[in-house]
């Protein structure tokens, strides 16, 4: 099932799919280990949807114009409807949705609670920054999955639009007050911070769940390649931020 | 252009559309203050929507559970639909949605500031109170409407589930800790006095609208009937209260 390196092809995980991850659900959930993993998976993912929703519509408040709320009202329903096709889909693999969420609600509530952004810039990046490194990690933990589980979750990684909202807003800010930068790449140092102490918690906490990242459950992730994502999600959170116009 | 009483029928409008209630929007908005009273009336609705979708959102924090919190977003993703609806309309009839919003921005955020829950079930309480406040209004309004815009505004104010939840959990606390009920009950009422002011500051603001209201712009509304509509409106408050167990 081994493929050569494709040269062509950017992407570390767009090699040809082998083991799990050309297998269907029904195949790839024979097995018990695998099975639960893909449920804390969803359930994580699923909360964090739920989350967000939860941050934008806070964020719609702090909108200076009618406009600017209505902007960020539309992405967090955008981002609830992922979640009902999560919720809806744990449901159809006879998984009781509340209780695959609940083992990450406190690590994503802390999250929220320790970094509530104080101004709507702070929201925006918080927005850009927390989206952009969950969907950075998703995709790349998708590439492992089975081929039913994996359409999902890009599904719903879809781009609600959000990224270039906060981008355009953000950089017409720092352009119009320049002392702003500096404020602002502290705060995405912390969330950046905070978010890996949290992400440190869950992986420490849940059991079926690390086995699949680093135990070799899913095909092809071991420590190695664990440290490579990490890798891989920094150096992306850096470019991001110089895009921004902010030093990482 | 009269109708006798109908005994039969419960509901004040239900008669024959006479008047602007029998046009379509093309033969009614040709008269430019009807036009002007229709998109205060959307731009009031738009925002309400947008108001109640931040309210649900935001009362979705003290979810005590995650599938109450799921529930609580579902139905602010409703409202943030509807919400879309109306700004869309006001885009096809030629009308700027974040300036026919603008107006009424103070007054309901206002009620929502003076207002704000400091648990979930004033949360639950004020989110039924509010709502079928603003439904039994807008429904009082919309019979006559021209047609086209009565269509979306019933469309709009179509139930999104929230009543029954609310009802449900309410009656349910107020039987397991029955002093609850005066403390609810007080709050219900405090509710009905904010919305009352905030909505005669509104008419007292806006021509265009409180022209139509008790102008006559609108077919068959005068002074007397708003005072008739009024009454409705307290009479259905107090009989939803009762049902939700707490004294109006």
């Amino acid at each position: 099932m081994e493929t050569p390196d494709n040269a062509t092809e950017p992407a570390p995980a767009a090699e040809q799919p082998t083991g799990i991850a050309a297998q269907d659900w029904d195949t790839a959930s024979a097995e018990p280990q695998y099975r639960a993993a893909v449920v804390d998976l969803l359930g994580a993912l699923a909360y964090g949807e739920l989350a967000a929703f939860e941050r934008l519509a806070e964020d719609a408040k702090l909108a200076p114009t009618v406009g600017d709320k209505a902007a960020l009202a539309r992405m967090a329903a955008a981002e609830f409807h992922h979640f009902e096709r999560l919720s809806d889909r744990l449901l159809a693999i006879d998984a009781d949705p509340t209780g695959a969420m609940e083992p990450f609600g406190k690590a994503l509530d802390d999250f929220h609670r320790l970094t509530a952004p104080s101004d709507w810039l702070e929201g925006l990046v918080k927005a850009y920054v927390g989206d952009s490194i969950a969907s950075d990690f998703y995709r790349e933990v998708a590439a492992r999955l089975d081929e039913d589980t994996r359409a999902l979750v890009l599904a719903v990684l879809d781009d609600t639009g959000h990224g270039n909202f906060a981008v355009e807003n953000v950089r017409a800010a720092i352009e119009a007050d320049p002392r702003l930068g500096g404020r602002l790449a502290l705060w995405a140092r912390r969330l950046m911070g905070e978010a890996l102490s949290q992400a440190q918690r869950v992986v420490a906490d849940r059991d079926a769940l690390s086995t699949m990242l680093v135990g070799g459950v899913a095909d092809g992730f071991d420590l190695a390649e664990v440290g490579r994502m990490f890798s891989r999600i920094t150096e992306a959170h850096t470019k991001r931020m110089a895009a921004l116009g902010l030093a990482a």
